[in-house]
């Protein structure tokens, strides 16, 4: 949560706007009215019509003579319930004598229909000029809180839904970038003749509402809606407030210090303990047991179990208690029930961090038994990671603390999954692709330990080029983007939301009790935090196994070469699915390709080097393309020939590669093959020396690529 | 081309178009006058404002009378250029004396702008009401031909693109479908208050107009911009139309008897000749002659070579002239020089089709070189395939006729492709998923035989359940189209559609020349005919694969049974994506499965079955929606556990779909498949036995099911 300003000025706002928001509370009510309204958007510099009582017609001409534009008169009198009918509303009136003439001519008309009334004056408000519908506004997010909307009026907000999110409060530049967000955003540039608006005050209202609410959390909702933006200006014909009930929980915050502490503990620990570690094959602690001892665990393991005197050769405790010297981490194979007791003895035995495999808690409904546990944690200050999950792997630490297969293959990519199926996924993925893995997390019921726990372990951990997470919900979605945008400086992070459509989240809900938000604001959200979103569970797993392996591009300009003509129409179709920029080849550049490739061939981009070329134009034109500094990522198009066969393809490109890099050109290669079952070996060849390569397939190669361009955009290393 | 309707008044009709038409050629003129397009629009009984010329002040109030609604007055007069200046123009009466008045004040206001003027009369035209603006147009696209076109008017079309097409001549249905085609559709059913718009008077706009443009094959463009559409009607307040430079290209057409021989030749040939045949390994000569010896085909293979006596221990031929009796196909592997010479001889030898495997025509930029093989095949009736392709398989023929390597795996896909290394990619995945197919074809540079051809022919093929096609373009859109309405009556058709992004459009151009249109149309139309369209390469192949071994599904309603709760949500996401309907189960079908599942369970869909369970849970519940006559189709979600290891789930769901289809319960049964490597051996256990299933995946799947649910709904066999 941003600190809220500290000058004079916005003191005084926020004293305006407490003064209304407690006369608002002292009347029982939730809704503030209009004029309410208006003094709030007034004290936070949120643009609406000018508009003053006049109490004479003089007043009256110099109210409207403020304004400039055109005015409406409407007579002010606690008598007059319909003023239109009584004849006390006037529109449109421009100048001086318009306005003196209708000013008498509504209070003469009122009297004449009501002698008795009393007339306070009559209101003078600036006419909005016709301009584009938009609107503003900002709601209060489960999941991340205050979180301002913007979009365009009409039809667009209400039947395409073409609506912007982001974390409240939003910086002038934040602002601006939401008004580009939508689909209709030309509009605002001026379409059809129409002249653009004045986006700097249009940011300017979004901004000014995201500060409101975040200086006055118990706004639930504020809409501006309709803002009429012209190139003028962008005031709200009407603002509506609506006060939250109650107050919201808030979450236990730890700083970044303690978070790193706690984690390291936990993921590279000296000792284990095993609560409920058993000789019984086919028991969880027998499993996690042997897993830890058979995955060479280099730390001390501490069996811990009243009927044993030793298990798999290590001597067991009959508590956690007994156990001698400082432990790290206690992993709980017992039933859930005795769970909360146990976790007391570790609390007591000073062990920072609690693995807590059972299920049965809060899944299962039993929230009063989950509370218990985190009740306990919280009283002896222990981290928890779980309930109800298959433990975690830290591969670096030789450490496999689940109850799952081993899994010590050590590299770049650290995982996490909300579910336990979708970490077997994990498992398989990573061991069938022969995926290095950093660490493999099962969070399950987030109890305590969650995503922005690890990203911030992740992002410190020098073992850890890359970070992938499924998860269905986030506790404190406020949180993981506060760790997400620092850890996305250094490394990528993917993220592979469940529950996105509507039917999904219906699934959340009956799965975790997690509240599951609309899809668009964790779209958005995601996004403006820098994440990278998997579009599914395949994706999730190539981008976290392809992105280490790609060198971060250091420019918009991509070049495809390829054998086959047809891949090369396809891999530009996924160029542009994916956003990325077909270079526009200079011609000096198009003349040095064609030297290499026969005159039919086509230079330009895709550059088609044709079928039944040797390896040496394969080889001439990539060395080119990786030469030319112009040239920042690769994606090739291999066609299986005799004249040149897959392995002979994958070992020029790795060679050709490697030869770049060690002369310092460190661009992204990717590659597509297109041929027989021989181009799956050359794939993995390819893969296993640097460049991200599929077989069958122009999607996967270029979708990585162009996870790696969004990463390096969020980062800030492109342009 | 629909034939033109032969009634009276439609040839009336066309009679008073073809005389404006006339009027406007003789005039040297393209594009109508307003008065010309009102006199099509009328003929065609295009609704438009209306108008008439009143010379006095009664026939005025006779026309206001007849249009009903307020009116539009303006003076006629050749002397008066700018009527409004003028005092000639008055808008919006209503009412006899309204009308009245105004004639006489427009005149009285002429006369005095200008004596002189002569006053023929004055324009009455009905004011149109303040309605939701359409567009509804006609366009010739390059590839379909005729098509219409509706939008929303406004920023919906300028800037959100959010158009629809289809077809001309449209029936009344399509042309309704086409209202509900646009994203914003509901404003038509009204919203923000405002009232549905007449969608018959709207519906047949498009149906008119498209029948014009049939009719009228000279005009290139119609336009009517906007359409006003209210409660009460759609008059268009604007109709333009522009009329084509010269005439199109018109391509041999040949009747579906016609094709059904040729193509029965060409796949079922039983005796084949090798022009090029060579002993020389390497040359393509020899890799076609050795395909064809090494694959098996059991009809006569006649090497033609004027340097050999035999080759492969098959008699030469100095001449394909030389061969004795009858010849169904001749393989040409002869530089591209040669081949119409060649041709020649092919003709003169009275053989019916060519496969033209050599490349160095239209895509080198040897266009006359083909021309001049079009010309000696269209000569002796010999229909060509190719040039520059690798050929053909047609496995249950045993036939390789192809320089790649040989591929036998019987079975029921028949795949093709215009680019050669999407071809090797098709034999690659085949090979290694052991996809059985019935044939891979090449097109290349689609001379004369293309997709329409190959889709008959597949369309009758009784080994052929699906048709897959990777296409850049279509020589004739209508011709496909036509093809492919009757073929996916019977089996579905899936196609990769190459160029579909502007960048990949462009790349299209240069590979093959091919005038690839708007992506837009092509999507429309596509899927107006009934075409699965698959977004990528890989997708295609695994389509292919999947959807003959799914069951037609016979209803809507999709369950999904998971033992990981994350998967379930993934699989609900992929559901929601894939436009599937979870089926909203009913309460004793409920119960029914609570009956088998733990009580922390969740029954609902997806059904969470929870992880730990053992294998007589899956096949209780699998069992129980796979015969209740409700539920129409089974999505799987499995997680590996050591309780029902994968093989086992793998193996019971094989038997339990088994015996549901002997008891001919015919459901699709898709399955995720999420754990360890394990899950591979039984995903290809479970697709070998009718259960389509993916490891890793719970997007693949769905994605499946969704496309078999298309071609379904497309085929009308759901609901």
């Amino acid at each position: 949560m941003a600190t809220p300003e500290d000058t004079p000025e916005a003191r005084r706002a926020r004293q305006a706007v407490a003064a209304v928001l407690r006369a608002v509370r002292a009347d029982g009510r939730s809704a503030l009215t209009a004029p309410e309204g208006k003094l709030v958007a007034d004290a936070y510099g949120i643009t609406t019509p000018g508009e003053g009582l006049a109490e004479d017609v003089d007043e009256a001409v110099a109210l409207a003579d403020r304004f400039g534009g055109p005015v409406v008169l409407k007579i002010v009198s606690p008598d007059i319930l319909h003023k239109s009918e009584a004849g006390g509303v006037e529109v449109g009136l421009t100048g001086a004598a318009d306005v003196r003439a209708a000013f008498h001519r509504i209070v003469a008309s009122v009297r004449r229909h009501d002698p008795g009334a009393r007339i306070e004056g009559v209101q003078v408000q600036q006419m909005l000029p016709p301009g584009q519908e938009v609107i503003v506004g900002a709601v209060t997010d489960p999941t991340f809180g205050k979180v301002v909307a913007f979009g365009l009026g009409g039809v667009l907000v209400e039947v395409l839904k073409d609506v912007t999110f982001r974390l409240a409060p939003v910086s002038a530049d934040e602002a601006d970038s939401m008004l580009d967000s939508v689909r209709a955003a030309q509009v605002l540039r001026g379409v059809r003749g129409a002249p653009a608006v004045d986006r700097r005050a249009l940011a300017e209202q979004i901004r000014r509402v995201s500060r409101l609410v975040t200086d006055f959390p118990e706004m639930a909702e504020v809409d501006l809606n309709p803002v009429i933006a012209t190139p003028e200006g962008a005031p709200a014909a009407d603002i509506r407030i609506i006060l939250a009930e109650g107050t919201a929980v808030v979450r236990p915050k730890f700083s970044r210090a303690e978070i790193l502490a706690s984690m390291n503990r936990l993921m590279r620990p000296r000792s284990v303990a095993v609560i409920g570690a058993s000789e019984e094959i086919g028991k969880i602690g027998n499993s996690v047991m042997r897993n830890l001892v058979d995955g060479g665990f280099a730390g001390d393991i501490h069996p811990v179990n009243p009927k044993a005197d030793d298990i798999l050769g290590r001597k067991a405790y009959r508590s956690v208690l007994d156990v001698p010297g400082d432990v790290d981490v206690a992993v709980f194979a017992i039933p859930a029930r005795f769970v909360a007791a146990a976790l007391r003895e570790v609390g007591r035995k000073g062990i920072p961090t609690a693995v807590l495999i059972p299920s049965g808690f809060a899944e299962t409904g039993e929230q009063a038994l989950q509370d218990e546990v985190v009740a306990v944690a919280q009283e002896f200050g222990i981290r928890v990671l779980g309930p109800n999950i298959y433990g975690y792997y830290s591969p670096w630490q030789d450490l496999c603390a689940t109850f799952c297969t081993p899994y010590d293959v050590k590299g770049p990519v650290a995982l996490s999954s909300q579910s336990g199926g979708i970490g077997m996924a994990i498992l398989g993925f990573a061991r069938t692709t022969g995926t290095g893995v950093s660490a493999i997390v099962g969070l399950g019921n987030k109890s305590d330990v969650d995503e922005d726990d690890l990203l911030v372990y992740f992002g410190e951990d020098e073992h850890t080029a890359c970070i992938a997470m499924h998860l269905e919900d986030l506790k404190d979605g406020r949180a993981f983007v506060e760790a997400a945008r620092e850890t996305v400086k250094k490394k990528p992070i993917v993220v592979l939301k469940a529950g996105r459509t509507e039917a999904g989240a219906r699934a959340a809900g009956s799965h975790t009790g997690a509240l599951a938000g609309d899809d668009k604001v964790y779209d958005d959200i995601l996004r403006q935090a820098g994440v990278i979103r998997a579009p599914g569970l395949k994706d999730m797993l190539e981008y976290a196994r392809a992105l280490p392996v790609l060198p971060t591009p250091r420019g918009d300009n991509v070049v495809i070469i390829t054998g086959a003509g047809g891949s090369g129409v396809l891999l530009s179709d996924a160029c542009v699915d994916n956003g990325l920029t077909l270079m526009d080849i200079p011609p000096d550049l198009d003349a040095a390709f064609m030297r290499h490739i026969p005159p039919f061939g086509a230079a330009g981009n895709p550059i088609d080097i044709t079928g039944g070329e040797p390896p040496a134009t394969y080889e001439a034109t990539i060395r080119l393309a990786l030469h030319d500094p112009r040239v920042h990522a690769l994606v090739l198009g291999y066609w299986h020939t005799i004249v040149t066969p897959p392995m002979v393809f994958a070992e020029l490109t790795a060679r050709v590669v490697a030869e770049a890099r060690a002369a310092g050109i460190d661009k992204p290669v990717v590659a597509s093959l297109a041929g027989d079952t021989e181009v799956e070996r050359a794939a993995a060849h390819l893969f296993a020396h640097g460049v991200v390569a599929y077989p069958y397939s122009t999607e996967e190669p270029v979708a990585a690529l162009g996870a790696k361009y969004r990463w390096a955009r969020a980062a800030g290393l492109l342009d």
